[in-house]
């Protein structure tokens, strides 16, 4: 068997396996996989099955993250790997789930191969990461990191179910959530693969990527309020438009992240009321919100729009309210594993390409307990977190190809401590 | 009694009937009374014993319009005056059924003064003028005029209730309404009193002013498209964010209206797709509204607003569609009854001012059945449409005075088919 066709095999198999996943979903268009649901526990039973073909010992632990375990040399450390099971609704087959399949092939590939590693490996298939049930997210990987606040299992769904009653209901007991967290010592890093949902890597025809630094992010809630009145009737003269404050205000961010470089501004959210044809709009809310993989032009940035919009509050005898709601700061990729998984990539067929990601993972809350790295692949279109999301077979295929290489060189002389950027 | 004292009268007398009439009205803020409802009923009850007190004859017609007449001499023609009753939700006790109390008063003052009128008189209490409750309006005005469209009675309020079904079962028979057409011959004008709506008089500090036209109206359905995508991801460059696009719609629609005379340019709703905090916007829904005394005024931006949004389209890579929805014409109001409404005013002790009314009345509907003309009464803070409304029981006293002065000016010599703007 050829080098070629050897890839082409594993990739797929990855891609029969998330076609089988993607048929865990709600109806309707695309994939809707919500945590702790019987679309979830139809999704662990396709990955149990996958891991323990590839010789993995299968568990499920508090917060509903599934493990799959290759044991290691009595005493040895643990090197993770993994992503979320869950998707958003009506989202696509890869986001998540792609990055627990192909490590669970990439230690099938080390198995079939006799490969031995001086440490054991876990595969992770975290229960949620995108939020979209329960108003938190990232539970399973806070849980390992010691980072998972017990309020949380207060908060309700749609439907009014708590988190904690929907875990219970999945069989799961959370009172042992606060049990999970992981020993730094005992872990050598964790490993996340995820499609791009950016087009840089199709802009340079490339496969694979290694990821420098996960994006800082700032979320500002602003409101902006004026006064209404009857669009007939008030006159042009001495207006306090919301609207158009609001308008000149999405404007200025748009021009902050086009002059601002390695800077991502966006107003994605934006409501008027009282929102009728013929009424001068009173009052607008609406979001904005800056990613950098450098904390300060974030920063920055959100002080700019600030003074910003004090000075359009003036000049337009409007009220302007701007809260910084959310901060999270930029977590930098292990150097050392970023290194390897360059190496590994090169060796596989890539150029080894860096990019920063401007969404927050798994690895984010994972960077808590210990050295994280991020490996992407390219995805169609840059498109994400919609039903046409696809990386193809081949790219699947060099992937896992340069997970298994990454495997295979590293050991326990990896500085748990080392997070430097890249 | 002096003249001061009976004006006040007068005033207090209205201030009582609509403080009366405002408490016909659901529960909640301000006075929400939609047509066809019980609380519509209650306010009948209270405007047919002031008609009846007056010494008019009640009627009410198979539009849902209370009509208090007051006869003429055998053969004579008849004037109409009147407003509408309803108002919209979480509205005030003035916009509309104000114009229907001043005359009935006005009617009971020429009484007590045993005036003779060569002409019969009527006033008019339309069921509908704001279409709050289904998605039309001017119902009782359109139904005077011949043109109420029969298939309006299909529409269905946010109950799923028909108009035909809401009128029978307020005991009405809709399917007379093709019967209540007036002919042209036999009406004189019409006169239609009205909170200004506006700033205007309060800030010339003046109690009424008499309508030179109503203003003519388009409105625009823009829907501008881009591409999604994730706010983390995505690069600045290459973006095709809608919300960025209609922003600069926004801020041109606000610069046409104020640097064109006789122009209000208005953006009053706008939704954003999928409007969430961490996505490119893909797509806004807006409208544009403009309104003009001149018909040339209002086509004329309507069209630079369209040449705007195409060069945005190409600039942006967007695609943004727009449709001009509705368009109503300027109702020039009749140079010969103004010029008695103004004569009027000035002997009530008034200056006689002129000003445009930004909105739509019952009188536009009306102008396609006889000759218009419009009092506006001063409200506080140009305020309509809240709970805040208010005009002073001085400035309607003085109101009311103007329109028996006028009614006593005018006689058969009137030419209905004047509509000569002033």
């Amino acid at each position: 068997m050829t080098g070629g066709v050897y890839l082409t095999d594993w990739g797929q198999r990855a891609e029969a396996l998330l076609n089988d996943l993607a048929a865990c979903s709600e109806p309707g268009p695309g994939v809707t996989r919500l945590p702790f649901t019987p679309e979830h526990r139809a999704a662990l039973d396709i990955l149990q099955t996958a891991m323990e073909t590839a010789g993995l010992m299968v568990s499920l632990d508090a917060a509903g993250t599934l493990i799959g375990r290759r044991g290691g040399p009595p005493g040895s450390k643990t090197f993770l790997m993994g992503s979320h099971q869950d998707s958003v609704r009506e989202g696509g087959a890869y986001d998540g789930v792609m990055g627990v399949v192909l490590p669970i092939l990439a230690l099938e590939k080390l198995r079939d191969e006799s490969a031995d590693l001086p440490f054991a490996v876990e595969v992770l298939a975290f229960a949620d990461e995108e939020g979209v049930r329960f108003p938190t997210a990232l539970i399973g990987s806070r849980a390992l990191a010691g980072t998972f606040e017990q309020s949380v299992l207060d908060m309700r769904d749609g439907n009014g179910v708590t988190l904690r009653d929907a875990m219970e209901s999945f069989g799961l007991e959370p009172s042992g959530i606060g049990a999970l967290r992981r020993d730094p010592d005992d872990i050598i890093g964790f490993l996340e693969t995820h499609i791009e949902q950016g087009p840089f890597l199709e802009h340079e025809d490339e496969a694979i990527g290694v990821v420098t630094a996960i994006c800082g992010i700032e979320r500002h809630e602003i409101k902006v309020t004026g006064e209404t009145g009857h669009a007939g009737t008030l006159p042009m003269k001495g207006r306090r438009d919301a609207l158009v404050g609001a308008a000149a205000l999405v404007l200025e961010v748009e021009k902050l992240g086009q002059q601002t470089a390695d800077l991502r501004a966006t107003v994605g959210a934006l409501t008027v009321e009282p929102d009728v044809v013929n009424a001068v709009p009173r009052a607008v809310r609406m979001t904005s919100e800056f990613r950098s993989p450098g904390d300060d032009i974030r920063s920055k940035a959100g002080e700019t729009l600030h003074d910003f919009a004090q000075n359009l509050a003036t000049r337009r005898s409007l009220t302007i309210e701007a809260k910084r709601t959310y901060v999270q700061v930029a977590q930098p990729c292990s150097e050392n594993l970023s290194r390897r998984l360059i190496s590994a990539a090169v060796q596989s067929g890539a150029r080894g390409l860096l990019l920063p990601s401007g969404a927050t993972h798994d690895a984010s809350a994972m960077a808590d307990l210990c050295p994280i790295a991020m490996q992407f692949v390219r995805c169609r279109g840059g498109v994400s977190h919609k039903p046409e999301e696809l990386a193809s077979a081949k790219d699947m295929a060099l992937a896992t190809s340069a997970l298994s290489r990454f495997l295979t060189s590293i050991g326990h002389d990896v500085d748990r401590d080392d997070r430097g950027s890249l």
